[in-house]
Order: structure tokens, then sequence, then C-alpha cells
């Protein structure tokens, strides 16, 4: 909280499927004060706009706030950064596409606002203030409860033609056979890498009833050799892709993060290993690096683009 | 040749494994006189570069020969486009990898002159005057012995931080099994969709003794079975790989080229139904065009950075 009196921080909300987080972030990426809420996905769009701006002046009412000069917002779901809007979103942010996300935020809170998908968000910080920093090209990974990703050229998103750059949990990988896929199409990486495909891969090799991934990681820590098989194949898909992927972006550094990544050692050795693999041999040593902003990327992403509104 | 005549013209040379081809290329785009040697693959990199420059030079000897005001050179190998040196090539150029190709060429030609590796030359063509034309990004996947890629972003090439983006055939494929790669990795899209691994898979078929992927074309449509599961193959296989890629980079654009599509209509059939199934709903019509500059394409891209120098 060192910060927190200096005269002028960003806001800056991520908006996730579950929780809104909101913090202010002075110019050196430092959260200096932070706050949340579940988000109220089912309750529409105007429900989930009051939340986020409900967040951000809590934090400007502090006593020592800082003054806000500009808010970033990285939200769930496909976001056209030049609009402001989202055009396409699950349907656990109900309403929530077609929202014109920097147009309210600005009117309810008297703020510039820039906004931008919250996988290229966390991609952003990791870039200016994580792992990725100095690096001209940063691909960015995040493997969670799906898989998505960002390329980061010179500080900038590729966003794509239609926003929807990122996509790579749907590629086809050689670890899905036909597995269905969340996007109908089979066989994609996400389709067996993601946190519910180790789950529901656990339950179908016959390791019997398990609740959630954290409990798949916690059997093979205690030696349950299915667990350990799919903790196994869970890493080795996502490090195949990677290697795949290093072929044809050849970036600076590969940052992973998302939920996964907390199955520990035994996931990243064979992440590594299948990265390696497959990487051309040119490729081989690419710095693979965790995430090093954990759950405040996308918050220090999205602030650091409010930054440039500020200068 | 009706440009023949204008003052000035920019010279590329494209540097393949069996053929080196030069062009006088004016600002439009247009071929106004060409020449071809085979290049001396084998007898050092100081042939090769004189072969190159002998073909400059006879060009430029033409009695209505423009002005030459600088060259552009699109050359088989990884290239740094930044220092102008080759980096490293396969066996087919002897004492390629370490040649400083922009200087020596430069020395020889007393002529400003830029290097890129060929399928960013070709990428670059088709981005300016070709199937991309007025796209902000252009994937281009050039299917031929090997299957090489270019992304190109806002007319430049994004060539890595090892000049080795673009190596798309490296990528795990489902369609591969453990196929051995030309790389040393297994699996990987080369391995089961350029043009020498469908001629090995028809003989792993079955098909029996075939000379080269023209007969192999020639029996599909003469309708032999085996020969057209062997084209489905492929095509599927290359469709699924640009599927995963479109979802990944959301190009404005993709464009095919290389010898491998001379397959014709059965081959693009099998790909863009791969493409569909494998590329998320909203990118299921990004267009996926053929090369409209064919074998020109390299001159042309490379002579596009040349006249980057001109200006």
């Amino acid at each position: 909280m060192s910060h927190a009196s200096d005269d002028t921080a960003v806001a800056a909300v991520d908006i996730g499927g579950t929780k809104t987080a909101a913090a202010l972030v002075d110019a050196f990426g430092e959260v200096v004060a932070r706050t949340s809420a579940p988000t109220p996905g089912r309750a529409g769009a105007q429900a989930i706009l009051q939340t986020a701006a409900d967040l951000v002046q809590r934090l400007r009412a502090r006593e020592d706030a800082p003054t806000v000069a500009a808010l970033g917002v990285g939200s769930a779901g496909v976001v056209d950064a030049s609009t402001g809007r989202v055009l396409s979103a699950t349907d656990v942010l109900a309403g929530w596409a077609g929202t014109d996300l920097r147009g309210e935020l600005a009117a309810r809170l008297g703020l510039p606002v820039t906004v931008v998908n919250d996988v290229h968000a966390h991609a952003l910080g990791e870039s200016r203030w994580g792992s990725g920093v100095g690096c001209e090209t940063v691909l960015f990974l995040a493997v969670g409860t799906g898989i998505g990703a960002s390329f980061i050229v010179d500080g900038r998103v590729l966003a794509g033609a239609h926003s929807v750059a990122g996509h790579a949990g749907h590629q086809p990988s050689p670890y899905a056979a036909k597995l269905a896929c969340t996007c109908g199409g089979r066989g994609h990486l996400e389709a067996v890498a993601s946190g519910p495909a180790l789950v529901a891969e656990y339950r179908r090799r016959g390791g019997g009833p398990v609740e959630d991934l954290r409990e798949v990681a916690r059997r093979a820590g205690e030696g349950d050799p299915v667990a350990a098989g799919v903790v196994a194949l869970g890493g080795a898909a996502v490090g195949s892709a990677l290697g795949g992927l290093a072929n044809l972006l050849d970036p600076h550094v590969i940052v992973v993060g998302g939920g996964v990544t907390g199955l520990g050692v035994p996931w990243w050795t064979d992440l590594r290993e299948a990265f390696r693999a497959d990487a051309l041999p040119v490729l081989a040593d690419v710095p693979v690096l965790e995430s090093a902003l954990g759950a405040d990327a996308a918050l220090v992403g999205a602030a650091g683009l409010a930054w440039e509104l500020v200068a």
C-alpha cells in the first residue's frame, strides 16, 4: 500500500465468469489497492457493468486513494478493442454480447476507458511487468477452464480480423483423438488439456469419482497412477502444442498461466519434455516460463493499457 | 515487356535449391524481364552468389533495360533480414549457412540489397500484389517439398526471435501419427502432407511404384482409389492445420501456394472441408485462396522489399 497516497493511479477491472476484480495500479504496475465481488453473470449486462463500476468507485472513495486518471478493463468474451464492444461471450455472462463496455463504463465513471479480452490483458501484464519483460514478442498461453493464448508483438496484442485471435485451445491435437470440444469441433487441444478435460479423462480412465482438478492433483501426489497419467497427459499435450506454435511464431519467450499450472512440477516436467520434442532444435531452449503475476496479471495488463490513455 | 523501357526498375532474385530465377520488376509489381539458371548448389556459396549476380547483370545488360535501382533477394534457408546473412540452410545449398548474402551481392552489383527467406518473399508478394492485396494480415502457407508459412502483419514479415518463424510444417498433426519428420521430430504436418510425404504414403498404402506426386495425381484422376485417398489425406491434413492456425491468428486472408496445390480440385475440396470443421464458426468463411502469383511470387515479393530501398 506504500504507493496509495501518491498523486495519480489508474483503475483496472478484470471481469471473469465468476468474479469481478478491481484495483488501483501505479505507473510501475504495482497494485496499490484492490477489491472484488462475485460477477452477477446471470443478471445481465447492466448488473455486470454496475458491479464493475461500483468496485471502482469503492476504491476511489478510500481516504488515501490517489487520483484515478483512467480505467483499463479486461473482460471474458471476445472484445473489439477498437470499438470497446463485447462481440460474443459464453452463457456464463448472460447478455454480455453486444454490450458497449467502454461507453457504458466511461459514462458511469467519468473516466477514459480502454477494454480488451482478459487473456490478452493477462498477456499484456506479463509482457510489460511480468515474465515477458524486455521481450520483443511474447507468446502467452492460459490453461484453465478453457485454453486461450495471446501473441504480443512490440507490446501490442495481435487481435486478428474478427478480434478472435488467441483461440489456441482450438488447434487439432494428436493427444485429443476425436474428443468433443466446447467449440463444437473435435480433437482440439482444449478437449484434452483444459481443467475440465483432465477431470473428465480421469473419470474416463476409471480413476473413480473426483470433485475437481485439485483432487486429481492431490491423488497424483499420493501415488495414484491414473491421476499421475492424466497430469502427464495434460502437460504433454500443452507442451507439444507449444512446440508447434514456437516453430510457427519463434517468440522471444513463452509464458504459461492459468489454473491448470497449479498441477505443479510433474505437469511442467511433461510439458517441457514434449515442448523440446516438437520444437525445432534451434528453438529447444526458448524460455517457457510460468506467469509471474498470477491472479493480478489481467488487472495489471489492463492497467498498462489505461496508462497509455493518460500519457 | 511493355514497361521494359521505363526509366527505373528493381532487380529480384529467387534462390531455390534447384533453380535461381532473376527478374526486373517495375513499381507496379510487374515482371518486365526475367531469366534463370540452375542453382550450383553443390559448388558452394561463392558459386551460388556468382550465378545470382550474373543473372542480374545479364538483365541489366539488355538494350532496353531500365535503370536498376536496388536488388531484392529471396533465398531458401533461414535468413536474418536485419544482417542480410544466411543463418542456416539444408544440404542442398552447400556452404550457404553463414554467407553474407546482402554484403556479397551488394559488392558484386553495386546496388543496395535487401534479403529475406523465400517463403516470406512469396508471402510478401501475395500480400502486396497477389491474393492478399488490401488485407491487414495475411497467413501464407507453402505446401511443396516442405511446408512453410509466413504471417504478414501490415505488410511486414513476422520473422521471429531467431528468424525461423513460419516453420508451420513442424506442428503436431493428428493426421501424421508418429511419422518421422525431416526436422528430426515425429508426427508433424510436413511428415504427412508435403509432396514427398504423399508419395511415400501412396507407396506405404500399397499403391505400387510411382515416380512423383504428379503421377499420384494422375492416377487419382483415373480413378485409382489409393491415389484418391492419399490426395484427400493431404488436403485434409493441411486444411485442419489451417483451421487451427486461423483460430490462433485470425488472419484477414489465408493464401496457399506451392507445388502440392497442383493436386487440384480434389485436394482443395478436402482442404476446405477440414478447414471448416476445425475453424471456429465465426472463422468458417475466412477466405482461403490460391496463390495468385505462382512461380513469380517470391521474385515479386523480394522486388517489393527492394522498392522500399529506393523510396
